[in-house]
């Protein structure tokens, strides 16, 4: 189906960048995304329920509506500097990860670009699911999906409590202090849980203590390294 | 010495603000940076020129003119959004590396984010320098600054053409062609230069020609993994 909207005052549109809030988002269990590639990820998973777009998309299934708006309207609801001419809203819908081997946990993380560069990593290294802690950046934030490449769309993410699926998971936590063994020398046999912490504080002390093993990347001359960096170095290690 | 600025309106503040610009940057041979960590590693590797702070900081060599702004004044010359307190100019210098046997070289790079991350990384993997193709994203752009956290004022980065650097050296590309080796296969000796390409097209076909080895690290689901994670996992790889 298609419609035209010509006015920025159009409920629809406002409601789309009510959705750039995190609350509205819970509210409303929608979010935002945009671009041609992520739309095609998010087409193939059904994840689409309305599409805004400068042009007419072909193949588009009719149960999913394309509004047609202008390059004003357009400027309006992008997050992007140079947007590529479509935003579309999905739904949110918990995943149930089909198995669950082998999760990365995010504890505190709280930059969005990294948090979804870290499901991008994921996904590509064919883990089961990301976790976030409840205190973590939220997973609809739109800098998020945007790096999560449309990641998100295939592999399951959502907010747990570490305890809530700690089940028989051995838990690598990642931290440079002294009682951490160099990865080099590591191997866990799944399931497996590998926990990455905050930005500058690292992995809490929660997470500290019920850890199975602590583990650290050997780096010199740094504090420490980005942690979605941290996070692909981990995981490719883990990874079989 | 200390010096009090409380207009916008300023020359030195006009200046300041004319250095986001990357001619202006290259005319004068200064640029940018900001926060506390970062100015630190400035310091330590006398970089820094000129301080702009809230307050007055201790410790200052005295041939560091310290200005003291207002609140006003750093949301005006702060690139970010929480800006911690300090601004600084630094000098342009192109450091020499003492040795050279282990380099990454950023083909046509374009995320200053990423393009940060990558030096920050190689920092902590002990590599010798970072070498931007002339298409890269300019070094100096303050995004950049801030994904590196410091280590830019630690490890040599410049810009030169792959020929001009290649000596000796053993070039690994990393691209996802069928022509490329598993990254678990490769064991390559120093010296060597570790290529990763622009974050939509990969390497160059000219990169491609001249390597002498194509390495892929093994993904599934996803067409690639992002530019600085790919970086993080390959350095670590060839750190010994």
């Amino acid at each position: 189906m298609i419609n035209y909207i010509t006015s920025k005052a159009n409920p629809k549109i406002k409601y789309l960048i009510s959705l750039k809030d995190s609350k509205t988002r819970k509210e409303n269990k929608q979010f935002v995304a945009e671009g041609y590639k992520i739309l095609e990820m998010a087409l193939e998973n059904n994840r689409v329920k309305e599409i805004y777009t400068l042009e007419k998309i072909d193949g588009i299934n009719d149960d999913i509506i394309q509004y047609i708006i202008t390059e004003e309207i357009l400027k309006k609801i992008s997050s992007t500097k140079t947007p590529e001419g479509v935003v579309f809203i999905c739904d949110i819908i918990e995943n149930i990860p089909s198995k669950n081997n082998k999760i990365i946990y995010l504890d505190h993380v709280q930059d969005p670009g990294n948090a979804g560069t870290i499901i991008r990593t994921a996904l590509s290294f064919g883990y089961d699911s990301v976790v976030f802690s409840n205190d973590s950046v939220d997973i609809y934030n739109e800098k998020l999906i945007q790096a999560s490449k449309g990641s998100i769309f295939k592999i399951p993410v959502f907010k747990k409590d570490i305890n809530d699926i700690k089940n028989n998971h051995k838990i690598i936590g990642s931290t440079l202090s002294n009682k951490s063994i160099f990865l080099e020398e590591v191997i866990v046999k799944e399931p497996l849980i590998l926990v990455v912490g905050n930005e500058s504080h690292g992995i809490s002390k929660e997470i500290e203590q019920i850890a199975d093993l602590l583990v650290k990347i050997p780096i010199e001359n740094m504090e420490s390294l980005n942690v979605s960096v941290a996070s692909g170095i981990l995981m490719y290690h883990f990874k079989n």
